[in-house]
């Protein structure tokens, strides 16, 4: 240890530190300043910039050694405080730059550097500014950030007025619509750091609270044969080592499989108990006084394993001689087949048919959230357990966890805390299960924090999927059959692994009229990563998978892309693979938006082509359905105070995508009678205790939440009418023995699909066209996106900072989908760098959205989701660009710039 | 545990919490926030002030399950930031209102409450709400607390101008001086909770940090049989017990002792081993990973005593059947004789002499700082151990506790860090050896947190004189001759009980020019509560004795008190009673100046005294000398820095009496010909890296340290000055090889005492005239004191609002001194209002300082201490006064109402 005095925010601080300690760690845990977040924790994210003497940064690879005695450090909380933003915070907020938050302070801070170094930035200098300094976001796409930082820039230099930053409400009060950019209610909070995450929570936990560390398997497949931990139990601060034969219940996660799978789903231990299916799988669980206590003695158990082969793909799993995984249990352990119209052999065997078919493979891409895992849990006095995680289905993972733990229903909340994004993979509980056993285990307060290799390693992944996939058409280009054939590559654990499987025959091809459809799709069990949720699931895989074989089937016809996709997308009276009708007909209005564009952009390519660089244009068209499949439902309540304030509660977990701002504009605009102010309504983290409103996922909260709220808001004008008009205030409310709270409930009639792929699974969809244009460099095949133009239809838009902030965001992500980020080598791969992560400049700064607002009849107000159309759509279109470019049909994706260039012709 | 959402300063939190935590653990240990403080920890303080849903409240006795959720809580961190400060917070800067700075976020947020409520005080008001609320303040008297909340409204009421909160440079650019109120540095961190005490600072240690819990003996004098601590080290976070085995020293607190003492000083244990000598001595200590493990394992341990009868006074320990407390050394352990002119004897016996002679008994007074007392330490990675503490004697401490622990020079450091008051308890060691020998036990950082018990039953007192004291004067009231006999009860160990016992002969009777005396005071060990330094020390008690008797003899002569003084008092010509002549001869010129005061009280007190309450009128005199006995001596350093600071390096330990502004206004009176700007000198807090300085007690610090940098910046000014005016830069310096680093001594030619306590103890001294005005409630002996008016010699002055404060803070504790502070019983007086802590209405609004700035010759630009005087002279004046209110001579304080009552003629 030693001691320093250092300056943070102008406050004199006398530092006693191992100087070892990284400065993010001295400033959260020592000096407990979190709005100093913590990202990757080696240098990738910039989450936790900080300006030290005058210098930006990256407090999470500073040693204290290296931190000069007297230093000045100028952290988030120093910038501007909730009563008092700096401007550049407030520019955030009107731009909607907070989105999860977790980059925010880092950002801010970083742009407080640029500014102080250069007042007057171009676009691109600030682009450099985060590309030198590696800040990431994974939910903006960027462009916000910019906008932001130029805002701020100009009121700091006396420019535009300070007031050029603030929201102004329109004068008819309203905050709902594609014209409102009403600041999302968290954003505050998330622009100066003080909004809590799981990580910051767990610091504010009581002093007896206990950190974990997980005893995790380096091996991808094995038999436990032994466990000791003896040693390991007695080192300092341990308080136990908690193993499987400590969990009470049955210690199976229940993956809540589908009747014709061929598992009951309980096939995943919360701690592994006689075997470990997939590398970092957690074997026991250490809980110790500090985080350095545990980890130490997490090292020095002792596991005894018989390894065994591990199958680290579909195809390896699939071989004969392949061992079963989960003995008892097939590898392939559910089948979903897709039977539309007539058989298709014949058609493909007709002369007169053009055919394409390709075999491409998807990516176990990564969600890289900067916020890496974490939970917390701790006995409640009323003898119930409750655990604090990142959890975005806070119902479904009680659901999933109470039997394996053994406990009662009355004995389980889960609460979902403010997370710094998980686009899906907190679909599946990760380490709820695991906390809640610590906690039972030993009686007090626990805390589980990954690091961000551990986050890469052991949380679920995109399932890749291995697809085949023809077409035929006639020679006018109408396509007349699909046949598909794919293997889900799921990893161990089969929880949704068949749900994902019915995607396969929901979104291939899904965007066409095909009236003659033939298909199989198959769950594979693997040791690789775990399957889990990431938005566009499913419908990304499915949709790369048919898109590329629709531009093949062009070339083969001899027809540009557009026109084979106009001649064959979605028209009144056409139905879905499902056999579905669309509940709205935008292909042909979106592709005809987009004609000029791609005229235009085709011009462009080919003027603006070198002989080192090649420019190409794609497109796309894809969809996404909202909701659960089949009957799906929700539940909000609606109540108002003595205060006159009106409490909107859902369990609408919000991962950054924007559930304050769904639930509360959806609520505002419902209770516009009442002419009620937007601060008066107040959104409620999800909670099991609050109404089931089922998880945050498959873009169906804005449409089944948002309906609940609608119906609770809907509820409580009726029940406060007045007969006069106006409506009663709560004390009226509560002279008149009149209820001040309204339940709402929202439930669509849907169809499951049946054993043939037909049915009704969404009521709601989402439907885009995009145009990519890319270069090239034809030496090394590396690709750069130029430009993205998203035609989109979400029905009508709620917000329009939110949604714009999703959709830049979705497509900021299909880029790295495209050409860079996996999941596939363990090692390799447990990094932000390493997993692919689109900075700033692999990004364009140019991504045009138009919105066709065709309302929907099952969304409130006229809204669909949005989340997941962003990664249904974009990506073929790079691929597709690409293959413009250079003539390289890249079937596997991320497209890196060796498979581009092995794929060019030669 | 329970969760609930509060809203702290404006953000809203989560939290997980013990519903029996209070709200002030809460906010510290799980919030960090620590502007919020705990100090008495019972709700006798305030310190811990919040406003809670928008009623003040002391969070330290609110638990949780009392708070209610969504409760919106205020601490001191929502009221206004370092850089943004509330009018409040500016008003007690411009005031002085924090000295040590413990009570002022709770002072600061109460004043809040109360503006808030009713913006319009009236001052007795503003005295009311403090009293209700149990604001406590052991610095400042109040009066400055009450000027700034009042201030503030006028500006919160918009009736005066924000900036008539802010101090203003004068043209000339001083900042010394009686006319100065420039804020002390450190008063922006005190009045935002932003400066760190040892309590914040234990708070943010790393993780590994442990926690320290004494074994305490509940009797006060036993032998140890038998430690069991088996079952302690097994309790859960408990990492290690440490006991007298583990301390690799000698286990001994060096007490220093003088060559004539008959112990060796070394009887004090670190930890006790074969004896206990006084109650709560520590017999082991508990290691613990939190605060809460370390408790209950403390509890668990069991010890074996043998109990030995228990000395609890000097009469009890000089019983001829008294056992040796400490087996080889007497409890007598110390004699000083008095022997100054002629033998005394005869002129006694002498017919026409008039004889006064009382035997009075002075208190245990505990100091009762608002801060219970902290340390912490741990290994450095240079392989030194580093304690923090409240030392405000580091060098000292260190010379202390090196050889107990086992330590070479270069391996122990001590750092005083920020404190909330001392008031001279921590002159000695308290916590430092046992943190030290627990850290080197255990490898980690550990913390001793005392909570206020153990700050009363463990710390040291104000050491009890028992005296009596004869004076014989001639008709004319000439004042012959002077006999003392006296014994101090010093508690059971010796460090400084040789010391104090020399100011008996040094200050009984000290303000008069007495002929022949004759003395002796013995040192006696005892099993109370061990002696320590207290503001006054030994000057407190033995002027009370003496001014007393003063008193006496007046009414056998039939003269009035003013009278015998001003004959008596010190004029040109006489000397003190160690033979040395006075540095100011200031009583004449000051008692001159308080008679028509003095006659105006006394017509007043005759006039609005009444059957029931009657008023009374007395008079003291009385000095203090500023250093250490002797040659007393002090060393700094000035260095001048790159970007134009200059560094004021000593090691001038800061309690909150103004180290800061000491050192900082005397370098810049020393520094102005370079014209330097008094935000470019730079404070350092005391550490033993840092030049010896001394201790900051016995008012030696302005004088001795003071001098010390006035020596040190005059070698810079040397050095740096250029032949042509004006002076080198760093840059021009370093270029021309001049060093930029100048040390400064400043030495006294003090004489020590004799064997006949004759000599030159000190060279610089303050004196002081006093005239209390009291009413006493006849029926209950109760007194009051209604008004203070203190004449001051403290030669020139530093800084007013430091001064001010010192002595309107001096004053309020001599008050408590009279009339009500005690810890005789252990038990009873554990407390804040068990010992008798003076609140604002036990404290008279007015209180009226007079200065008698004559300069000093060995004072930096003149200038003499301040602190110890006003804890001299008061306190006797109020005795007298209730005398002449109603005939009671009370002989033993406090003067508690049951005393006064007894005393009083029946």
């Amino acid at each position: 240890m030693i001691q320093k005095t250092i300056y943070v925010n102008g406050v004199a601080h006398n530092i006693f530190v191992d100087q070892d300690a990284s400065l993010a760690k001295v400033l959260r845990e020592q000096l407990h300043l979190l709005g100093t977040k913590v990202g990757c924790g080696e240098g990738q994210c910039g989450a936790c910039n900080v300006i030290l003497d005058g210098k930006l940064v990256k407090s999470c690879v500073v040693k204290l050694s290296r931190v000069p005695n007297d230093a000045k450090i100028l952290t988030i909380e120093g910038l501007g405080t909730p009563l008092n933003l700096h401007p550049i915070q407030k520019a955030w907020i009107k731009h909607g730059g907070a989105q999860c938050g977790y980059c925010s302070p880092g950002f801010i801070v970083s742009s407080k550097a640029l500014l102080d170094e250069n007042p007057n930035p171009t676009r691109e200098q600030v682009r450099d500014w985060f590309q030198k300094n590696r800040n990431a976001c994974r939910c903006t796409g960027y462009i916000p950030l910019v906008d932001a930082v130029l805002d701020a820039a100009k009121v700091l230099r006396g420019e535009a007025p300070p007031e050029s930053l603030e929201y102004q409400l329109p004068a008819d009060g309203h905050i709902w619509g594609s014209d409102s950019r009403y600041p999302r209610p968290t954003a505050i909070a998330k622009v100066t750091g003080t909004i809590k995450y799981g990580g910051d929570l767990s610091l504010e936990l009581p002093p007896n609270r206990l950190f974990l560390a997980l005893v995790q398997a380096k091996v991808s497949h094995a038999n436990i044969k032994g466990l000791d931990y003896s040693e390991a139990e007695k080192m300092p601060g341990v308080v136990k080592v908690v193993t499987s034969k400590d969990v009470k219940g049955n210690n199976r996660i229940n993956g809540l499989a589908f009747p014709a799978n061929k598992g009951d789903g309980k096939e995943r231990p919360i701690l592994c108990d006689t075997k470990v299916f997939q590398y970092g799988d957690a074997i026991a669980v250490v809980a110790a006084a500090t985080e350095a206590e545990a980890k130490a003695a997490a090292a020095a158990v002792k596991v005894d394993l018989e390894v065994l082969p591990a199958y680290l793909s579909a195809p390896a799993a699939k071989d004969p001689d392949a061992i079963e995984i989960h003995p008892g249990t097939p590898n392939v352990y559910f089948v979903q087949k897709l039977v539309k119209g007539a058989d298709t052999a014949p058609t493909f065997s007709r002369p007169d048919v053009v055919t394409a078919e390709d075999h491409i493979v998807t990516s176990r891409t990564p969600h890289m959230p900067l916020e890496p895992d974490c939970a917390f849990g701790f006995l409640h006095d009323d003898g119930s357990l409750i655990v604090h995680s990142k959890s975005i289905g806070v119902h479904l993972h009680k659901a999933m966890i109470q039997e394996g733990l053994g406990l009662a229903d009355d004995k389980l909340q889960l609460v979902a805390n403010p997370m710094g994004g998980t686009f899906g993979y907190k679909f599946s509980p990760t380490n709820e299960a695991i906390v809640g056993a610590a906690v039972l285990a030993t009686g007090r307060p626990c805390c589980l924090l990954f690091d961000y290799h551990q986050q890469m390693q052991y949380t679920g992944k995109r399932s890749p999927f291995h697809g085949t996939l023809r077409l035929a058409a006639d020679k006018s280009g109408k396509i007349l059959a699909m046949e598909t054939d794919y293997d889900v590559d799921h990893g161990p654990y089969c929880e949704f692994g068949d749900l994902l499987t019915l995607r396969g025959v929901q979104f291939m091809g899904a965007a066409y009229d095909i009236a003659d459809i033939r298909g199989e799709g198959r769950t594979v069990c693997t040791n690789h990563a775990w399957g889990s949720a990431f938005r566009g699931y499913g419908g990304t895989q499915a949709q790369l998978i048919s898109e590329i074989v629709v531009d093949e089937l062009a070339e083969k016809l001899g027809m540009d892309p557009w026109e084979l996709r106009h001649k064959n997308v979605l028209r009144p009276g056409g139905t879905n693979p499902n056999g579905q009708t669309p509940d709205s007909y935008s292909y042909v209005e979106m592709l005809e938006a987009v004609k000029p564009k791609y005229d235009e952009a085709l011009k462009k390519a080919k003027a603006e082509s070198t002989d080192t660089h090649k420019k190409g244009v794609g497109l796309s068209c894809g969809s996404y359905g909202c909701g659960l499949d089949g009957p799906d439902s929700s539940n909000a309540y609606a109540e108002l105070h003595a205060d006159g304030t009106i409490t909107i509660c859902t369990a609408w977990e919000d991962h950054g995508q924007g559930a304050d701002m769904g639930a509360i504009g959806t609520a505002h605009q419902t209770l516009r009678p009442m002419k009620v102010a937007p601060e008066r309504l107040k959104f409620t983290w999800a909670d099991t205790r609050n109404p089931v409103s089922g998880p945050a996922g498959g873009s169906r909260s804005q449409v089944m939440t948002g309906g609940a709220v609608k119906a609770a808001c809907e509820n409580l004008l009726e029940g406060l009418k007045k007969p006069d008009g106006g409506f009663l205030t709560y004390d009226e409310a509560v002279a008149a023995g009149k209820p001040v709270k309204y339940d709402g409930t929202f439930s669509v009639p849907g169809v499951p699909l049946d054993e043939n792929g037909q049915g009704k699974p969404f009521m709601v969809y989402m439907y885009g066209v995009c145009l990519a244009e890319v270069t090239v460099e034809k030496a090394t095949g590396k690709t750069k996106v130029d430009k993205i133009t998203f035609m989109i239809d979400i029905g009508k838009l709620n917000n329009r900072l939110v949604v714009d902030g999703q959709l830049w965001g979705g497509v900021a992500q299909a880029i790295g989908l495209a050409l860079s980020e996996d999941f596939e080598d363990i090692q390799k791969h447990r990094t932000m760098i390493g997993g692919g992560f689109p900075y700033i400049k692999d990004i364009p700064d140019n991504i045009e959205l138009h919105y066709f607002e065709n309302p929907r009849e099952f969304g409130p107000h006229g809204a669909a989701g949005v989340g997941e159309i962003p990664l249904c759509v974009p990506h073929p279109a790079i691929l597709n660009a690409i293959y413009n470019a250079v003539g390289a049909r890249v079937t596997r994706i991320p497209a890196l710039p060796e498979r581009v260039l092995e794929a060019m012709p030669k």
